[in-house]
């Protein structure tokens, strides 16, 4: 079938995500044919560098032939069965590698399909085991400003991102909201490299006043991501460890966007060396190619759950494919991986590289505020002044219109608001980080030149 | 690696869906190694017929063929892509398949991961139409007892059985729930073959009153399948979309259990010839392989959210793997294995033979007081007195304790509190179908002449 037929397909058929449908009025749909690497190639044979991971997930590049191979196995083995009384291999693996290579005290792993129901299934654990302790007046949960957890009603409540759930407000539970991290634009002063942790006061604050009624704070460890990469101290994360203990209540990690090495570490929560009581984790576990999630969390809490089944202590949550064999066969390959091909070391070099390239390449170009890094991530912050620090106004599109100048140059730079970011595959070359670092710079430049501040 | 070692592991590290792990303790999980057509084979060579199709979503055998090589060569071609802006021909597929098959008046899709996303997408979307259209008083949703959507907390929300949420109570959003048809205890003293949908005077008193309220009604069309099989006729439905229509109020068919031919027609709203607002569909949709679920909706919903950006009125949902190709793939060809196996004309004479045999050699148990069948779904409603049709106290867990042993007999049948039901992948053959009804019957008897009732 011809290209425009496709597309013609596309359009009368399909809500895409996370889009206003009319933009596709003057921005066609792309057609991807096949993936290799960092590329993802069109219809036509344009090939484009997967500079955002395809949202996050990629991190050994498209089509990898180890995971293929295993997956296309483990089809032709059992290709799902049913987990509540059944098991299978492939998790009994998932769960022994996953749980060495997590923080230490993390014991026992949940099950979820997607990262939205990793985030449900650790509040819903949460809640539900202070209840049954007698904690019955913990009934609310706790989360940052510019948070983002997920899309079903109860982690778009603990988002805390206006753009994704102000709609929503009538029907979304009650959330603490707390002021988080702002490094950019700190409110002391500080730099984040050498910073303590300063702003935490607004967390011992509310705790301190109300925690009788908190349940659990849920929180994105170092980068807050869809908030436009915003990154903050490990020091940050350690007084939050601290303040939890202190105040019986729960911190659940959502490394959904930030596990699997992109922080630089296997987890952001190793930075700061602490363990969760939950920790949520999706996206890159399956290496990009299919959902899973898992939620982790310590034999605390799965106690609170053992007992007698007619005390209707359990956790009754399940999903149809929880604990599914294709998904698991990919995980674990993925740890393999992992420890094998020493992945995280590795990626120090790359992602010393990428970091030095862009502020070199960036740096002088007057809109851009902010160049920040940590490990596999970077972000670019456009801004109308680099002195006031003061933000494009959302309606201009800024980002939005150089990803598409961006896109049409073969480099796949999805933006948030006024920020764009890379978070490549990790098998990105040296060659293949100078071409999206040099197209970043020329659709910023011409993107001002045509759009004079 | 040995059996024992990895039961261990397995009960070291995992927290199972939907159990009370304590159950474990005098039941380990059982290893299942690979699956072939209608049956599970664990690490020692035993083999199980998988009689409710693991958790409902097998529809063609496990392991099969044609999926298998059509998953593999997609995982060479392109595992998957970011899907806002960029599309792939398995999603263009797909999406003119289903399309082709579902109610007419369904004209567009949109992409979850699971059954619980598919109703917290289509919750949202009610709620947000509503809102766009200056219907800022249409808060609440509407829910039958005894229905089950999902796990999520909105899903849960709408969930009718007390046994999945009543815990998470002081957190879940109030909903308008409605008495839903009880046709085994019809108040009325009706059969559900021959009534009118009598009981339909529930959901039209509340509608009456309290329509300016109510978003949506969601609804399980057909089959309340969570709460024990609870089969209604198509006239309630039909019925039911009236007084959607009268009241402005949206119709949210959930067809994730009941959709790709379980009732006996593709979808259950086909048996009333209906079209509802919104349609959910996920496990049958990949034939049992992976994670995948489509909300789909009309035009008229589609139309509410296009405008120009600026006005904030995108649906912003996403999920990382929106339209993974991997599952899109996979779901094509469980559409062309129905067209071209001509699967719900075959499944016609599967289903007459499963029903006329199970009443044959059930029907004369004392404790059997309700046998019940709706195309490829059969439930045996286990009573205390068939006259009264007391039901057995739950603590006793009857159908768990005939479940454990049917399952030593080679045929997984999981209950539903008080009812042993049947829903097998569609392939499975007539001798087979013997087996499973005769260790259903052997296994029902030798429990309760161990424990009389």
């Amino acid at each position: 079938m011809n290209k425009e037929a496709l597309i013609q397909m596309d359009l009368d058929n399909i809500w895409h995500p996370c889009s206003q449908m009319k933009d596709y009025e003057t921005f066609d749909p792309i057609i991807i044919k096949k993936g290799k690497g960092v590329y993802l190639e069109d219809i036509d044979g344009n090939r484009y560098i997967d500079a955002v991971s395809s949202w996050w997930v990629n991190l050994f590049g498209h089509c990898h032939k180890r995971i293929g191979d295993v997956l296309a196995q483990q089809a032709n083995t059992l290709e799902h069965t049913i987990f509540v009384n059944f098991t299978h291999e492939p998790a009994i693996a998932l769960s022994e590698r996953i749980l060495k290579v997590a923080p230490q005290g993390l014991e026992k792993i949940f099950f979820g399909d997607n990262g939205s129901s990793a985030v449900e299934i650790a509040l819903k654990l949460s809640f539900q085991y202070h209840q049954q302790a007698g904690r019955t007046q913990k009934k609310k949960f706790m989360a940052l400003t510019d948070a983002y957890h997920g899309e079903t009603l109860a982690a778009l409540a603990v988002s805390g991102c206006e753009l994704y759930n102000a709609v929503y407000k009538p029907i979304l539970m009650d959330v603490e909201r707390v002021q988080g991290p702002d490094c950019y634009r700190c409110q002391w002063g500080l730099q984040r490299e050498t910073c303590k942790g300063e702003c935490i006061a607004h967390v011992e604050e509310i705790m301190a006043s109300h925690h009788e009624e908190i349940t659990a704070i849920i929180i994105e460890p170092l980068i807050q991501c869809a908030a436009g990469m915003k990154m903050y101290s490990p020091i940050y994360l350690k007084k939050l460890r601290g303040l939890c203990h202190q105040y019986d209540i729960h911190m659940i990690a959502d490394e959904i966007a930030v596990g699997f090495g992109r922080t630089g570490e296997m987890f952001a929560c190793d930075h700061a060396g602490i363990t969760p009581d939950f920790m949520c984790v999706s996206k890159g576990l399956t290496a990009g190619y299919m959902p899973l999630s898992l939620v982790l969390m310590t034999n605390k809490i799965y106690e609170g759950f053992y007992d007698d089944y007619t005390t209707l202590k359990a956790f009754l949550h399940s999903h149809s494919y929880s604990g599914n064999p294709l998904g698991c066969a990919i995980a674990v390959e993925t740890l393999k991986i992992f420890e094998e091909e020493q992945v995280i070391e590795k990626n120090r070099e790359t992602a010393a590289y990428m970091k030095e390239k862009a502020i070199k390449m960036l740096q002088h170009i007057p809109q851009v505020g902010d160049i920040r890094f940590m490990g596999m991530v970077g972000a670019i912050e456009l801004v109308k002044d680099r002195n006031t620090k003061e933000p494009f106004d959302w309606k201009q599109r800024v980002g939005y219109e150089i990803y598409r100048i961006a896109v049409s140059k073969g480099v796949l730079l999805r933006p948030l608001g006024n920020i764009i970011y890379f978070m490549p595959p990790y098998v990105i070359a040296k060659f293949e980080i100078d071409y999206m670092i040099q197209v970043a710079k020329e659709s910023i430049e011409l993107y001002f030149r045509r759009n004079k501040p």
